[in-house]
């Protein structure tokens, strides 16, 4: 049986364009898909993008207004669902759609899905989580940056979060979970880890580790690190920014002189496998998770190849189920 | 002209052993060096790692008690000057020694040289700077955990130190400087880096950019990025342990096959060059930036070869001046 996508077309900055390509490469790259895309945006401009090959996959729904990535969350409410943002969100929330994409201002987006969408029972505020790779396969790391300032009870029902994520989606029995913090020594950090910390170890649902640091994430001394948007946001760019450099030096590197040149042609397979890493547009699209229904953001300065992965992740995510399981996890056992 | 420095024995992991390595290792790779060290600990502990070779170069001074990883800042301080910690930085204040070197708790060396050596005019707290990896060659990143809660003042006092550290140490003419945060957009971020960078738009002294992101760092979009010590602890740490992840895996990448082991091969001497950027020990060493005497604290989980470059790195400062020049570029403009 077929089912809907909202697209929000007008989000990110290479909107519309950047949106429509992503879903011609979705389409291109899972023909089978069974999936439908209703797209908002403004009639007169998201039109010229509707070729013939998209129109049987693709239905356009006139929004009069935009969220552009200066409107503050606050007016992005007030603005209703008169934009396209908003109105993608809704066709989520009446059953017309069973995710909603956007690469707009996050936290207009964040603010209207929480709003229209609501959150689970016991969770204020969703989270963005990111499964980052590492020695073991990869570490869930939450939040990137839907919170910037967070409480201790933030940081604790992230936890809760993380595990129900790891054990649903990555079928890890009991996960880990530490706090992001600069030592591992129970008396670092300030109030806020110290005070989450203090929650987590007598936890029912969180098997607890401690405090990790930096290093941790890549080590995979813990199936999820928790910490505020502010540190998690950055972090997950340095990162970014590490693997980046780490591959442009090395390219530099391979090409120095004939020899190391023959040298990089010949490992030239090996390193193949080695690029998927370096590519962020194939990590892109970030649920937030914590709302009732899929909800995934892309990031605002991606390429069509970009969207698609983050349509990949909202067409995913609707097949698996996930928020049967997200609620089971975490409104089974309240 | 021969000169001292002082060096806290009983700080770090493996202190002392790690710690008479660490001289043993900088006088063989430095056979020319005009350093003596003097060495504060435990003489019944200390003594028997005084072999003869080191005999010349290293004078010992029994300390009767010891900051442990476990020590609050606030009780090292009532510990008065008995502790090896205290009697190496009094060493510097007295003028026996130019600088002092420890691998301990970062907490109360930082608190004890705070107090005993004291900070330059204008500057409340000093920070620990870094030099990361980047395209241009490298991005000075301050603080790196000496404060884990700052204030707006604060980070516009680290902008002021950042950019004297790389017109003077770097020769950097007009060091441009960033305030980390979640975006680049002015409206972005919590009300610290909001307000910093209000201070830091019309300050007379800095060049100021405005906010960089997580992966400006690496791409040398500033010559100075500041942050609060929470987030560059963590930051720093992140960076380091996706290095290490990277190289591990490509090491796995080259060994794969019969074909990408040759390849490695033949590409070895370019990959050497590539080395030095993953061992972290080579990093080693980071100055507590502000104060008006050579304070340099060692990673605590250091082997020798790392803590011969955290007394490297303490060597060079004093032959290069670098206090007559910091002293210059923060007062000298009042």
């Amino acid at each position: 049986m077929g089912y809907s996508i909202a697209i929000d077309a007008m989000g990110g900055d290479g909107a519309p364009q950047v949106v429509f390509d992503g879903i011609a490469e979705f389409i291109k790259t899972h023909p089978d898909t069974k999936a439908n895309f209703l797209v908002f945006g403004q009639e007169n401009l998201v039109k010229p993008f509707l070729i013939p090959s998209l129109a049987k996959h693709v239905t356009i729904h006139n929004a009069e207004e935009v969220v552009t990535g200066e409107t503050k969350p606050a007016a992005a409410v007030r603005m209703g669902r008169k934009t396209s943002m908003a109105m993608a969100i809704d066709a989520v929330n009446n059953g017309m759609a069973e995710a909603v994409v956007s690469a707009g201002n996050t936290g207009a987006f964040m603010a209207l899905s929480k709003i229209i969408l609501k959150t689970f029972e016991g969770i204020d505020r969703p989270a963005i989580p990111a499964l980052i790779p590492s020695d073991k396969g990869c570490t869930l790391v939450l939040d990137l940056g839907a919170n910037i300032e967070c409480s201790a009870e933030n940081l604790v029902q992230f936890a809760v979060m993380g595990s129900v994520y790891m054990r649903t989606l990555m079928n890890i029995a009991e996960p880990s979970v530490g706090i992001l913090n600069v030592g591992s020594e129970d008396l670092k950090g300030n109030q806020v880890v110290q005070a989450a910390a203090n929650f987590l170890r007598d936890h029912p649902l969180v098997n607890f580790y401690g405090f990790v640091e930096g290093d941790d994430i890549t080590k995979a001394t813990v199936d999820v690190v928790v910490t505020d948007g502010f540190t998690g946001n950055i972090v997950l760019k340095a990162i970014e920014g590490t693997v980046r450099l780490f591959a442009r030096q090395l390219k530099k590197s391979l090409s120095e002189n004939v020899l190391s040149k023959l040298g990089a042609l010949i490992a030239q397979p090996s390193l193949a496998s080695f690029k998927r890493f370096v590519d962020p547009r194939l990590y892109n699209g970030a649920m937030f998770l914590g709302l009732r229904k899929i909800v995934i953001k892309s990031h605002g300065g991606t390429d069509g190849v970009g969207f698609a992965t983050a349509i990949k992740v909202a067409d995913e995510l609707v097949q698996r189920n996930v928020i049967l399981d997200l609620q089971a996890g975490l409104e089974g056992i309240q």
